[in-house]
């Protein structure tokens, strides 16, 4: 049995490979150093970081290692890319910004802050389909448009959104175009030109490195005003000591989940289908979230009618299976999911819906184990739901 | 020998205490959870993450272990601090704000920044004895002064600056006071209570954790806007999430390294007197930046008349033995330090300044080594500097 059977929440967190572990850990002892300091372990030390510099900016298809700027996290990323190109494009407010309505928080949260800051801020909505649809966007670019932000992939219902439509009417009126791609790096095929993004955010433990590492991309010559002040790390661009260790835990994940990722995506895919398979088929009143178009392959997202997404949690949990009921971002939160409910979900049936994320360690008998642990626990809860009673006359 | 003898920048970064990456790499692998998730393995790094909370609270006096904040460095605690309480205090601008004119850059480049978002900035310089005085402090204080933000001992000339009296002069006004402790803590004691301070700054790299990791403490009560928006992680104080095992580690270096200090601190300022007293004896034209009341123990800082430190630490750097010309936060930098010019020192002394700092794998034999290859390197440099010839008629 591996390790980490029944952790179905790769979506939320993933373990640090063994690997990346061997290969950052000299980086916090032996060698050590400062990476802006001039003598031997200073130099070293730099060397390291720019080795795992440019790892990065060749995996993501950069043109030259000084786009990448390492963060940490993908929540700094987007506050950074947000924050930091608005504040040039439009020092005095009054520019306009354009989000997709199903950001994850680090960019709605960003883009409501510079709202109060002076400026426009439009919500695109994705369609019932789960995407941002480019035309939905072109009808919201205006003269002032400075920077349209929309997700690679979603982290609650696992759609790929059509990146380079997007990017392309954003320059056609000469803005900006911003990706949080957290979910989709080492996922699906990533190439910052091919999707023509100005700017795109990463976090490291979603791709089997440690929490609080991460890298946003910038375009060189994108006008970018630094959120981090101070020493003038990152060429100006991110002040603070770098996290040597953790740059170099970054640049060896994505190599490693870059070169795995042709036979994992088709095998995750696989093992995510018959998870949704198995599911609709064992339990009637549930139906995946979307069903069509490029997705995530390695997330499933559920509804589950009639039932409490955090009764199921629970009760899986207590099997040793653990899930998602949404965004893990936002701990406790009884709130419908603003994703589901975005996409056309009306909120008693979001309630009910379950996060299944796959990854590097889940197996085919952790996807048999919970097929057999669903059924006998959304039973149980129906049977003394007044709201299953209610919607389908049972009970 | 040490396998870090020689190392003599630990002012600029330290290496991991083994100690502390052995507390730290379970949370990388087996305990990976994310600690907002609800079930077992979110709950179990939900509970090391405030467990380690609890630990630095106690370690720093805190009134409650909501006052910690765990950021990604220094540099993060510093920006959040001015940029987050400003915000609330002066919301359109038009509050004032008071830093010493020798803070770190992490805390100068947010107080620039905020001088041209409307607000005002007031620069106190520390007096030739090396220290920002309370009075000094009070003079510059107006009715609409927010914040005053004195950092609590210097990164390069190693003063202790008395933050309670300031502290006293900022709420007396009813301001907020700031203090950037990335380089006290852990080598003098240190006590939110007793300096009476709203908000402090920590660093994990220079405490034997590891780089990216941080403290930012915040006064129960505080009015503070969040600098990383998002999921709302850190009870809405900053968002993204929470690097646990940084957090674990963080807290672990803290227990080490206050535990050692009362020998640690005698042993190290016995180190350094050794090397002050060796260098100026051992070279005419030296003597230490400043030489009078409460200094950091680590931190001896030399002025080598009429030589380039950049010469004499590449010479050094050839012999094994790392140091420091002036913040290694800045990396190649030739203007003179900011530090030593504020404090009186001439330009052409300050581009001769060496900081040495002392750490936990120093020993005896390290000093010596350094007394012994010195002299030789600084007379070389001397005998063929026309600078110095000026400066002394010799050569």
């Amino acid at each position: 049995m591996s390790a980490h059977a029944g952790y179905m929440d790769y979506a939320a967190t993933t373990p640090v490979d063994p690997r990346v572990v061997d290969a950052m850990v000299p980086f916090l002892t032996e060698r050590f150093g400062n990476p802006n300091s001039l003598y031997a372990a200073g130099r070293d030390a730099y060397r390291a970081l720019e080795d795992a510099r440019e790892r990065v900016a060749a995996l993501i298809g950069a043109d030259a290692p000084g786009e990448v700027i390492f963060t940490s996290g993908g929540t700094e990323g987007d506050n950074a890319a947000l924050v930091g190109t608005m504040a040039r494009l439009a020092p005095g407010g009054g520019g306009h910004l354009i989000v997709s309505s199903y950001e994850h928080h680090a960019v709605l949260e960003p883009a409501q802050w510079l709202g109060k800051q002076g400026h426009e801020v439009s919500y695109v909505a994705p369609r019932s389909d789960g995407f941002v649809h480019a035309e939905d966007v072109a009808a919201q670019m205006r003269p002032n448009t400075k920077l349209v932000s929309v997700m690679h992939g979603n982290n609650e219902i696992g759609t790929v959104n059509d990146v380079a439509a997007i990017a392309a009417i954003a320059h056609a009126s000469g803005a900006l175009m911003h990706t949080d791609a957290a979910q989709t790096l080492g996922k699906v095929p990533f190439d910052v030109n091919r999707l023509g993004v100005d700017l795109a955010s990463f976090s490291g433990h979603k791709i089997y490195a440690p929490k609080g590492t991460g890298v946003l991309y910038l375009r060189r010559g994108t006008k970018f005003e630094p959120m981090l002040k101070g020493g003038g790390q990152e060429s100006k661009r991110r002040s603070g000591t770098q996290n040597v260790a953790g740059a170099v835990a970054f640049a060896t994940a994505l190599e490693l989940i870059v070169a795995d990722m042709p036979a994992e995506s088709v095998r995750l895919a696989g093992l995510r289908d018959r998870l949704v398979l198995g599911v609709t088929t064992r339990l009637e009143n549930t139906e995946p979230s979307v069903s069509e178009g490029e997705r995530l392959p390695h997330i499933a997202s559920l509804l589950i009618k009639g039932v409490e997404g955090e009764a199921m949690l629970l009760q899986l949990d207590n099997k040793g299976i653990a899930v998602s009921t949404g965004s893990a971002c936002s701990s406790g939160s009884l709130e419908p999911s603003h994703v589901l409910l975005s996409i056309g979900c009306p909120p008693e049936i979001a309630h009910g819906s379950l996060r299944l994320s796959l990854g590097r360690f889940t197996t085919e008998s952790d996807v048999d184990t919970f097929l057999e642990v669903l059924p006998p626990i959304v039973e149980r809860l129906r049977s003394m739901s007044p709201v299953y009673a209610r919607m389908f006359g049972a009970g």
